[in-house]
C-alpha cells in the first residue's frame, strides 16, 4: 500500500483523508500539535522546521506532500538529498514562500501580472523609483514571506505607511489592479506531466479573506475558459509542479488575466469541487503526487457554491444548518473558535448560480444565527 | 463533537470515516483484529461478544452502532441497560440475526414475502409438511444465523441435502421464487422517525455474491417506484429502525415484491449511493444515528453503476483501473487477497444504465488482467 505523508495538520490535510481512503492510499500526518483538524491520520506530532524530526517522519512514507507551504527550503532539500521523494519539489514550493521570489519567477515565465517593484528600507531611506513603477499610490504593499487571508497585505497612500515593516527587509509593492472580478484557476499535474484542470472559479473576498466561491465562474465563453487553461497548463509546465496548483488572477474589464498568487496544495478556493466534480482536488492532489493517472474534472451540476464559516461552528450548528437546508454540505473542520478563523464551509450545488448562492448564503445564516 | 462508535472494522466501517470526517464527527471504531479496513479510526481491538470490552469501548462514544450484525442480543440489551444509546435498537437487530425470527417478524408486520417454513431434524426424522408449505422442492435451505453471500444457503431436492445441518438446528426452507430481477431497497430512519429513501437500485449476484448494481432500477414506473417506497417505509416505521435499512426484495412478472432479507447498516447495495446520489448512504447512516437532520436522496446523474471487486485489489491494479477510465472511482477496502473476497469495489455514473454497466465492467476487467 503506498502510504502518503502530509506535512501539517490543518483542513486541508483532513480533507485529504477520506480521499486517501477510498483510493486505497495509507495517509499518515505529521501535525504541529495534538487535537489537530487532521488527528485522525495523525502519527508524528513536532516542528516542521525541524530536519530530524521529518526526516524520521519521511522514513515511513513514500511521497512527502504539504498542507501548508511553511517547511523552509533548506530542510526540503535535505529531505530530497536524503531520499525523500518531495511533491511538490522544494523548488516549486519556494515561489509560494516569498512573495519576491514568486514575482520574479512568474516574470521569467512571461507570465501577465500586475506590475510590481521591490521596496527596501535603508537607513530609513527608501527608493522612490519603485513607487512610480507600480503606477504611484495608492498602491498595494505586501510582506513577503508570512501572510496568509489578507494578514500581511495594505493598501497605501504613502511609504510611511509600512515604516513597520520597512525597517526588517524588503517589501513588495504592486499596483492595485482595477479588476472587475477575482478568479481561481485550478488544475493538479502529475510526475511525467498528466495534467488536468477543472474550469474556472469565481472567488469573493470579504476584508481580504475569501468568503464565497462560485463555480463555475459564470459568463466565460470558450475562447476565455481556454485562455485561462493555457495560463495555468504553462505555469504548471514552467514551475514543474507535482499537485494541486491554484492560480489566483485578476479578471481585468477587457477579460484580460493578471496572476496574484499561486498556491501548490489543494486550496480553499477549489473545496466546491468536492460535491460538484467528478474528481475532488483532495482526490486529485493525491493521484497526482502518488503517481496515479489523473480524475475526470467533469462537473455533475450547473452550478456550485461554497460559502466559508469563520468564527465558530458546532455540532448544533451543523444541525440547523441540515435543517435549514437538507442538499447543504456541511463540512466541519472541527477547530477551537476563534474570531475570523476558517472552522468551516458548506456546499450547494443547482442549476443556476444566483439560486445556488442565496440557498449557501441562507444556511451560513442558520449558523450564525443566535440560539 | 458527538463521538460516534462503530462495532466492527470491515469496509463498511472503513467507509463511514470520511462522512463522519465531512460532518466533524468523532469516529471511534471497536476492530477485531489489528489492520482492519477500518484500522485508521479503530481505538480498540477486542472481541464484539464480550460485553465488558465492548461496554469499556462505548463508555467513550455518544452513540454505538454497527459495521455488522454479530452482536448477541444479550449483549446490546445490557450495553443499553447500561445507559449507552445503541442505534439501530437491539431489538430490530435481533431480526438480521436469525433469518427464522426475521421471517416471523416479517409475517407479523404484513409484509409480503417469499412462502416459508421451518424444518427440524429431531432424531432423524423431518416434518414433511415443511416443504410441503413452501411448494414442495425444488425449495431453497438457509441456516437460520450466520449466513452471508450465499454462504448458508442452498437450493435443494431432497432433504438429505441438507442432512448436515439439519442433525444442529431448524433449518429455514423458502419457497423458489421465480423473479425477474433483485432489487434493494435502500432508506434511513432518525430518531423521531424523519425519513428518507433512495431510488431502488437493482442487484445482480454471481455464485451467490453481489457482483454488479444497477442504479436507479430501470423501467420502474412512479407508481412503482412508490409501492417500493411505502413497502420499505412501513418495515422502517414498524422496524423502529435507527440508521440505514436496506430492503433486497425479489420483483415478479406481474410487479409485485417479495422481502428477500434485511440489514440496518449501510448495505453492499447502496455502495453505488455515494457518487450517485447527494447523500451517501454512509453520510445518511451517521446523521439518522447522530440525530442530525437526514440529507437530500436526490441522484447527480442518470445512472450510476457498481461492480464489486473480488479476490485482491492493489495499487497497481487501481492505476490501471483509473488509466482505463478516468472517470472510475475505485474504492479499495485494503483487506488481505482470499478467493471470492469482497476487497474493493468501483462506481461509474452515466446517461444510460447500459454504457455505464458497459464501462465498469472493463474497468473491472483492467483490474482482473493479468500484468
Amino acid at each position: 500500500m503506498t502510504v502518503v505523508g502530509v506535512v501539517g495538520g490543518g483542513q486541508l490535510a483532513r480533507m485529504m483523508i477520506p480521499a486517501a481512503i477510498n483510493l486505497g492510499l495509507e495517509i499518515r500526518v505529521f501535525a504541529e500539535a495534538e487535537g489537530s483538524p487532521a488527528a485522525l491520520a495523525t502519527t508524528q506530532v513536532g516542528d516542521y522546521r525541524n530536519l530530524d524530526e521529518l526526516e524520521k517522519f519521511a522514513r515511513g512514507v513514500d511521497v512527502l506532500t504539504f498542507d501548508h507551504e511553511h517547511v523552509p527550503t533548506p530542510v526540503l532539500i535535505a529531505l530530497r538529498d536524503a531520499g525523500v521523494t518531495v511533491a511538490p519539489s522544494p523548488e516549486a514550493l519556494a515561489l509560494t514562500h516569498d512573495k519576491i521570489v514568486m514575482r520574479k519567477a512568474l516574470s521569467t515565465m512571461g507570465a501577465p501580472q500586475p506590475l510590481w517593484a521591490v521596496a527596501e528600507g535603508v537607513d530609513g531611506l527608501v527608493d522612490a523609483d519603485a513607487v512610480g513603477q507600480v503606477g504611484g499610490f495608492p498602491c498595494i504593499a505586501k510582506k513577503p514571506v508570512g501572510g496568509y487571508d489578507g494578514k500581511g497585505v495594505r493598501v497605501i497612500h504613502s511609504l510611511p505607511e509600512i515604516e513597520d515593516w520597512l525597517g526588517v527587509g524588503p517589501v513588495l509593492l504592486e499596483e492595485k489592479v482595477r479588476f472587475v472580478r477575482e478568479l481561481a484557476l485550478l488544475s493538479a499535474r502529475r510526475v511525467g506531466g498528466q495534467w488536468q484542470s477543472w474550469a474556472p472559479v469565481e472567488t469573493r473576498q470579504h476584508n481580504g479573506v475569501c468568503s464565497e466561491v462560485i463555480a463555475p465562474a459564470s459568463g466565460m465563453d470558450d475562447a476565455q475558459i481556454n485562455h485561462a487553461r493555457a495560463l495555468s497548463a504553462s505555469l504548471a509546465e514552467k514551475i514543474g509542479v507535482v499537485g494541486v496548483l491554484a492560480v489566483e488572477v485578476f479578471e481585468l474589464a477587457d477579460g484580460s488575466l493578471l496572476v496574484n498568487e499561486l498556491a501548490m496544495r489543494p486550496h480553499n478556493s477549489g473545496h466546491v469541487l468536492t460535491e460538484l466534480s467528478r474528481t475532488s482536488q483532495f482526490e486529485q492532489h493525491l493521484r497526482a503526487v502518488a503517481d496515479m493517472p489523473l480524475g475526470s474534472s467533469d462537473l455533475l451540476a450547473p452550478s456550485g457554491v461554497m460559502v466559508n464559516i469563520l468564527g465558530s461552528l458546532d455540532d448544533e450548528s451543523v444541525v440547523s444548518a441540515l435543517a435549514a437546508e437538507p442538499e447543504a454540505k456541511v463540512h466541519n473542520y472541527c477547530k477551537t473558535p476563534r474570531a475570523g478563523r476558517k472552522v468551516g464551509h458548506v456546499v450547494l450545488l443547482g442549476d443556476n448560480s444566483d439560486d445556488t448562492l442565496a440557498k449557501a448564503q441562507r444556511v451560513r445564516d442558520a449558523i450564525h444565527e443566535p440560539r
